[in-house]
């Protein structure tokens, strides 16, 4: 029996950082950026005045207080994105607004409110120091600096610097493009009427969400049939937009055995037995398309929902995550001490969904949801992580304790 | 002046929980539920048997071992989906899938792994105990039973849930759509070759960035100039979408007071200096739609796109989740150690953009990314945190303890 460790590593080295590709700044938004962004000029480009005000020489108004006041021949008014050339000479002002370049000679802006606001003639009531309230040319970023450096991931505030920069486009390892396919007869769509026997698809929709969590594009295919022909028909369709396919269900040998014998015709699949639970068989390989003459990763999952969600949270989301260029691919995890005992399986790894409450001054405490071992959707719902029982464990004793992943609420 | 609290609060009071709306599951993903889900039927539906292996009445193999094994007549073969009545009798067994519903008769089922699955007749290995390898009807959920309340995110998990209790739609808190507005004369968009006196717009993408990461989605408008028709006339366009509409800039003296006239036209918005640093005009209120006769919520923040962000992240994020029905509204906190000394302006709440390291149980420590006090782009893109300086506190001494709010990385 395949290890836990040993079928993540096939899955890791199977999935690939993906080569860098130009995106408009909307599409680089989460992903992990592949080159370093240089400032191309200086930021600010210019001296700019840092507040509304008047630019003064700092030496005219030296000493300027409410009961002392100085009075500037006030030369003219600048805005933000102003080219005039403007200078300031002894005795002068320049009225500004925040983000106007700073005229010629001034070193210093003294707040509007500092001041009378006049128009051909200030009153002025502070005497700021040399440099107050301006922002320095270059002061944030300098021409060449590196603003962004590579593998780091794009947010809000990376964005708000590269569209400073000026910066449309940048090189970013881009999101990997997952097809998800389950495979069943039994399987109908969410909405529908299902007749007996019938059970909804959930995994479609389920590990849908979680790819994009993860950052992945997902191209969701309507559950397939045990049929052999339409599975690979599915799946050669599917080939041309994919970087990795996902499929869940299928492994049953109620199922005839379709998702293998189908895969084991388009690639090479291999499929082992994991020392997990929940789960059983994985599958993990590389299917070609014909007709591009390409291959694409594949894997396989099982087809219970619960088992399914694990199965994607172990193997499959930190791979995602290192194909998208991610350096840190795996969720967070706190010890807890857990609150009742139950069996684990023998030599397997066993992932229970749980309760976890705590901080880490008083330590965390994990309560099973639901019955450990048993297969629930619902369970896997309320949860908010996974205590992992490891392979030699057969008993969890209460206060225990285990490892939990933490899963986002 | 008005206090970041005060500010907050009426932003607050302004964007109120929008009214529930029915969405596609898709649509609802990271939306929060407006309804309580009752479980439509039993889940499963039926008993099914866990594991592929053979349905068995657990009399007939009780201490089969593999030197004692139990002898058994196969009725027939059964597959998950199927319809057909199958019945076990004492002596037989049916071959299942897992996934299979559990043949009448039968309370248990021996794993395929512990026979030879043999097709007329199979030898068995094992003898499970009565219930073993078996999901109960209703064992995850019973039929009437609240399967997600009304109150919680939808991630991963919970679409699995819905999807497998063959829910297509749900009633949730929609996502705010958030039109953003840049306004500037200066301003120009990312990728253009800039002219002497021009700036790029970061605002407008950094906001719909930072919208669509607290769940809102957004539309952006390009960068107005400090033209009140223009404004105006943009303005007006966009609240047919809108269930927020912010801008940024134009609040300058410089500006010629655009914002404030256009808005004053338009509806009653009120404009505040607030004791925040950076920062300092800030706008609320409604403007209505002339057509529509409905009333939309507007909120002005500073054009400095380091401003901007602190603003957004201080006063409007906060609102926004609270729009979407989320109850924590708050970046989490850490308290830290500042590593350095610096001044903070009198009288105003200072946020400073920080590196925060280290652990809860080492203890946080911040360390200013560049220069406190002045505004960067590159310092809110490095930074990880943002140090909150009280109103009252004018010297940050180094090793003082401050929270620090903690952004995504």
């Amino acid at each position: 029996m395949k290890t836990v460790s040993e079928h993540l590593g096939a899955v890791l080295d199977l999935l690939q950082p993906l080569p860098p590709l130009d995106v408009v700044l909307h599409d680089a938004v989460g992903c992990v950026l592949a080159e370093d962004i240089l400032a191309g000029g200086d930021l600010p480009e210019r001296d700019l005045a840092g507040i509304d005000g008047y630019a003064v020489i700092s030496r005219d108004v030296d000493g300027a207080t409410p009961q002392s006041q100085v009075t500037l021949r006030v030369l003219d008014e600048i805005v933000a994105g102003s080219v005039d050339d403007h200078r300031v000479v002894t005795g002068s002002a320049l009225k500004v607004a925040s983000g106007a370049p700073l005229p010629g000679g001034a070193d210093a802006v003294v707040p509007l409110e500092d001041t009378d606001g006049g128009r051909a003639a200030v009153h002025v009531r502070s005497g700021p120091a040399p440099g107050s309230f301006v922002r320095r040319q270059g002061e944030d970023l300098r021409t060449g600096e590196i603003a962004i450096a590579a593998g780091e991931r794009i947010g809000a505030r990376q964005i708000a610097l590269l569209a400073a920069l000026g910066r449309a486009r940048v090189a970013v390892h881009p999101r990997p493009r997952v097809v998800l396919v389950s495979v069943g007869d039994e399987l109908t769509e969410p909405g529908r009427r299902a007749s007996a026997g019938q059970v909804f698809d959930a995994n479609g929709h389920a590990l849908a969400t979680a790819v994009q969590d993860a950052g992945g594009a997902t191209f969701r295919v309507a559950a397939v049939p045990d049929e052999r022909t339409r599975l690979a028909e599915t799946l050669e369709d599917q080939l041309v937009r994919a970087d990795v396919v996902i499929t869940t269900g299928g492994l049953s040998y109620g199922g005839n055995d379709t998702v293998k014998e189908v895969l084991a015709q388009l690639g090479q699949v291999r499929f082992d037995n994991v020392a997990i639970a929940p789960g059983r068989q994985f599958g993990v390989g590389v299917i070609g398309g014909q007709t591009s003459g390409t291959s694409t990763p594949v894997i396989c999952l099982p087809g219970d929902p619960a088992a399914a969600q694990v199965g994607y949270e172990v193997f499959v989301r930190p791979a995602l995550l290192a194909m998208a260029g991610h350096s840190e691919r795996y969720r967070p995890t706190v010890p807890a001490a857990v609150t009742q005992a139950w069996d684990s399986p023998a030599g397997r790894r066993q992932f229970v969904p749980v309760t976890v409450l705590g901080s880490p001054d008083t330590g965390y405490r994990a309560t099973p949801v639901g019955v450990p071992g048993r297969l629930s959707v619902s369970a896997m719902s309320r949860a908010n992580g996974l205590a992992v029982v490891p392979e030699d464990v057969t008993t969890v004793e209460a206060g225990a304790q285990l490892h939990c992943l933490v899963l986002e609420s």
